[in-house]
């Protein structure tokens, strides 16, 4: 895919491009994990890319909502036979599933969202987990080779950050050995699993498990819902799709209720917990090991985080360098807007954010091995601090991604808001990161409750890297440095005291004669700010951390190093308020980092495109008229109008049908 | 559309609104302007909502782009119709045009913008106010009873900041005593008029004038584009759509270019300027009166953007009533969502915002009719500050309901990104406030080099309201007290400190031999941190004084100063930086503010959906399955769901067409 030879490239790209200080290659190497990994990258984009038969005649947007479906279950169908196609050729790693099915190559073929991701993603993933090696045998095989398509059934229209209050039963019957499926009420209705509506045949479905007459709480069991010949729904299963959102519209989110619905004793995945064929329930005591997926897919969150900072940042840059108005200087020529010093403001510090979010996913992918080891023998010590990680990383990356990218969007003006700019559908596809796999709130108020635990036990953090510095962060005095350590031992202060603060005033709120659950919920918005605090300061610190410890050019070490300097100074300017609160951070240092950020700005400004070149993300995974490598704009944003349906003909039918007979009746 | 009579309502509901201590008639009188305005925007609401010929069969976003705008024209001459009719009826000012066709009623009927709104909202306007009265004569008849249906072109593909740099050209050839238009580029083409694609077939469109061989700047036209009978667009006019966007995908926004179009001389509107026959240009002294309509439209921005957040805040609130999730207490039922504080706080800020914004634009309105009475006696004093004020509100105003749209609609989790929500599309309806009619970050940055001059000027500000306090604010000594004027007093002084510091530090970049216009750029970032500043400091003060001077119940009064310091306290807290550092305010101060914050959000919440209600923003306006007054979230959901076309049949033909080949391939 790469067209950046023998090309025309605007002047003003071609410009910047010459300004850039280090290699480019050398940067798209490092962010890839090394020259073999980008290769393959590229390999596996030309393979899917180059498939002439995964292209839409007429862009999606122009389709109705049902047109968008058919649309992507063929393509769907057609990428599930290459993805087949790699894993007979042995290239079918769950990473390249990823990647083609959720990530951005598979965004840039879909558009909106494919319908049969859940299969290769939760359906076949959870047997694997949660069903014995005889389930395993008789379903993963058959799921694999695509004879079933399948999807994850766990929320419900009344239910979802709450999952021990799904509504759904599945009631053993020892009588037939069967269980029972009801949807008791209309919330307890499934609602939102991608594929349910119409694509899928089969489910794994969460439901309350009762054996004589006893609750056992949540289990997964495997249900048929349509028929394997005919497609149509199984008598007692009423299913449907959930209607439009604001992204993600070809995902087919369907709904599901249950009438009656009997299903054999082995549907229940049976690895952790078992019901004996008399109804007895036997439970395991590793329930703790199902976090595992969680926070997985939260590393995946947080690396989706940078990804989509590195595509809106690439927009408008690029964007930004071509694009002049106004002039700076009445006798100077109009300015490229990239001139401006709020518009680096608003662009530079999102390229940071790209860089820091990516090393603090790898930080966390680590984390994320170690401690799945340390489980396979037993040892849980670990998890609690990865838990609480991973709940504020995916919190604040998803949640800054998704202002990022809106920033990024409104910093294209006007053309930031047409389709062809693909700005305003990356943003439908990152803000709803931000309410999946754990609401933000409801994380970072989970990394609180870990927070107030750590600090009630300050003595004893020193083996748990991410809180250890709650033991003496308060005592230290902080000269003033112009140093990123110096940010990041300040950051640790303020966070320290804000957990401080957070937990005297429970205290004080329970000696009030508060119960121990209503001074957490009115201290809540500090909890809040607390972890957010927390986490930020993590990532400044694992940012930092990471480039120092890089073997790279010094050209390059230097301009990640203004990165990393940046992104500090960016977050301890937006934090002036607790910085000067708790940190005894005078008013005459924030004019200092007010100065140092906008030096940064000034040294950062020639490589602004070189930066967001090395993300080395191809046009056709970019879909953007703003943001191609050659900066053709205008032409660009003109052919894409040409392709409405609209413009084939130069006037409307509506014309003969509504407008005229109005325009005539007035004479 | 009053359906409150004989319904049944949610219990959690009916439970909220027996807890209001105040009488939500009086606050919708309040805010309509009166029993009467009240009475006569139902009727409005009724005339237009109960006519079943204006409703869709399927709801717009199922259908094609394309079906969108055919419905969408249909739906606009049914409207243009009543209008006639109400204007018949010698109701049809121009405050009911602009709800009809632009405010929430048009948006709740039509969905995602009316094509022909600029033909009332811009056109007929333009001409009456730039038109000779012999160009009035000949046109505004015609336009008014949409004989011909206008647009008005000014932006172009490479101009829309910057409008001095338009590129389309007139051209005056005396022999013919006409003018030849030309779209010399392809960045001169016209871009984004509404309307313009395929709806109108006349345009007020914006050129650069030159006679005899000179350019006089830009100047307006008006130029016929489609034939009369026939719609064709007429020989050297290339027009079409511009294709898909974030929002208002109805409006049939246009693009244009010229091909040595020949226009008479009398297209020329001449009110101001005039071209004589021989080419002689005839220049106005008076063309700082354009300022006026820029102004009005502010006033309307301001105005929309509390409409914006009364309708999402009313919809987030009613849902968190009825929503439960979690329980606060083991032994408790599932919470009212309402009830965990870190949702009141993300919800009733944008209540107060509401009227903040509100309050607001009632100012401005009275200003701006006060300066244009004065601009009709030739005197100019005013214009500047109200210039200014005009900007600075307007992009604090939408910057401010943008983010808070957003933060209701993630405050209802999941299902706020639903479209059967209405909270996506309302976003994308907001969000582009934040960019048209002056892109906010340009708004601010003039709005500063005000400040900047006043600053240098301030020992005579005292006739000017909205900068007097740039006088004295520094000076003065502010100990702590729990009273929004403290406040006031502190943003006053955060704000008058916030321009001088910007002030010095583009001094001392001049001192240093930047030139003056790099120094302003140099220092931008910190002058829109002033302006923003200022802006928010006399939303507070505006909202105090309003709520001061009202003459209502003690019960209201309450509520609304109640309202006033929550609006005052959470900006306080959200500037805890510039507090500390430039107001002398100290920690502990700080932690008295965040409990007062505290205090707020308890007292308030007994009336936060009495508050909403008080909007009366009837079920069909609102449009969405989370906020009916009822409160019959689920049931509305399921409802929604079930018009999805692809619901109407239980298997979709992709398959046979392509799932069952696919997946039978396999075996």
């Amino acid at each position: 895919m790469d067209r950046r030879n023998n090309q025309w490239v605007h002047p003003d790209l071609e410009k910047e491009r010459r300004k850039c200080t280090f290699n480019t290659l050398e940067l798209t190497h490092l962010l890839d994990g090394g020259p073999k990994k980008t290769a393959e990258r590229k390999e596996r984009e030309k393979f899917f890319l180059e498939d002439t038969e995964l292209r839409s005649k007429v862009p999606l947007e122009y389709l109705s909502h049902k047109e968008k479906y058919e649309e992507a279950v063929r393509k769907s169908c057609l990428i599930f036979k290459k993805v087949q196609q790699l894993q007979n050729e042995g290239k079918g790693g769950m990473d390249n599933f990823r990647e083609i099915l959720g990530g951005q190559l598979g965004s840039a073929i879909l558009g909106d969202g494919n319908p049969l991701t859940l299969h290769y993603v939760m359906f076949i993933p959870t047997i694997m987990g949660q069903g014995t090696f005889e389930q395993q045998a008789e379903w993963v095989q058959r799921a694999w080779q695509c004879d079933i398509i399948g999807t994850y059934a766990q929320t419900e229209l009344g239910h979802g950050t709450f999952i021990r209050g799904l509504e759904t039963t599945a009631i053993y019957d020892s009588k037939t050995e069967e269980f029972v499926l009801n949807s008791p009420t209309l919330t307890s209705y499934k609602w939102w699993p991608g594929g349910l509506g119409h694509s899928a045949n089969y489910a794994v479905v969460v439901a309350q498990l009762y054996t004589n007459g006893k609750c056992h709480g949540i289990h997964p069991f495997i249900v048929q819902l349509r028929d394997d010949e005919t497609h149509q729904p199984l008598p007692g299963i009423k299913i449907g799709e959930i209607g439009c959102k604001l992204g993600m519209n070809s995902t087919n989110n369907g709904y599901l209720g249950f009438d009656n619905i009997r299903i054999p004793r082995t549907s229940l995945l049976m690895k952790n917990n078992k019901v004996l064929p008399d109804g007895t329930y036997v439970s395991s005591p590793s329930s703790k090991l199902t976090y595992g997926t969680m926070i997985f897919v939260r590393v995946v969150l947080v690396q989706d985080a940078a990804t989509y900072l590195k595509k809106t940042s690439t927009i408008a840059t690029r964007y930004s360098a071509v694009r002049r108005q106004c002039q700076i200087k009445p006798e100077d020529p109009e300015t490229q807007i990239l001139d401006y010093v709020t518009q680096q403001y608003k662009l530079f510090p999102n390229i940071a954010t790209a860089f820091a979010f990516q090393f603090s996913a790898n930080w966390l992918w680590n984390v994320y091995n170690d401690v799945s080891s340390q489980l396979e023998t037993g040892n849980l010590d670990n998890l609690p601090e990865l838990h609480a990680t991973s709940c504020v990383l995916k919190a604040v990356s998803t949640a800054d991604a998704a202002f990022g990218v809106e920033t990024c969007r409104l910093a294209c003006g006007g053309h930031g808001y047409m389709t062809a700019s693909n700005l305003p559908s990356t943003y439908g596809l990152v803000t709803a990161m931000c309410t999946y796999e754990g609401e933000n709130t409801v994380l970072l108020l989970q990394s609180a409750r870990f927070l107030i635990k750590m600090w009630q036990n300050k003595k004893n953090l020193s083996h748990l890297p991410t809180v250890k510095y709650l033991q003496n962060a308060l005592h230290k005095k902080l000269p003033f440095q112009k140093s990123v350590t110096w940010i990041i031992a300040v950051l640790q202060k303020v966070s320290a005291s804000k957990i401080e603060l957070s937990n005297n005033n429970i205290n004080k709120r329970i000696q009030n004669g508060q119960s121990p659950e209503d001074a957490w919920n009115n201290t809540s918005i500090e909890l809040v700010e607390a972890a957010d605090l927390h986490g930020r300061t993590f990532i400044v610190q694992t940012f930092h951390e990471s480039v120092e410890s890089l073997k790279v050019s010094p050209q390059l070490k230097t301009v990640l190093q203004q990165l990393v300097e940046l992104y500090a100074v960016y977050h301890a300017l937006k934090l002036v308020g607790p910085l000067l609160r708790f940190a005894d951070v005078n008013a005459q240092e924030i004019e200092l980092l007010q100065s140092w950020l906008e030096e940064l700005l000034k040294v950062l400004r020639p490589n602004a495109v070189g930066l967001v070149d090395s993300f080395d993300i191809c046009d056709e995974v970019l879909s953007s008229a703003l943001g191609s490598y050659d900066g053709n704009v205008y032409e660009r944003l003109f052919q894409a109008a040409q392709q409405s349906p609209l413009n084939a003909e130069p006037v409307n039918k509506s014309f003969e049908l509504y407008l005229k007979p109005f325009m005539k009746s007035q004479l």
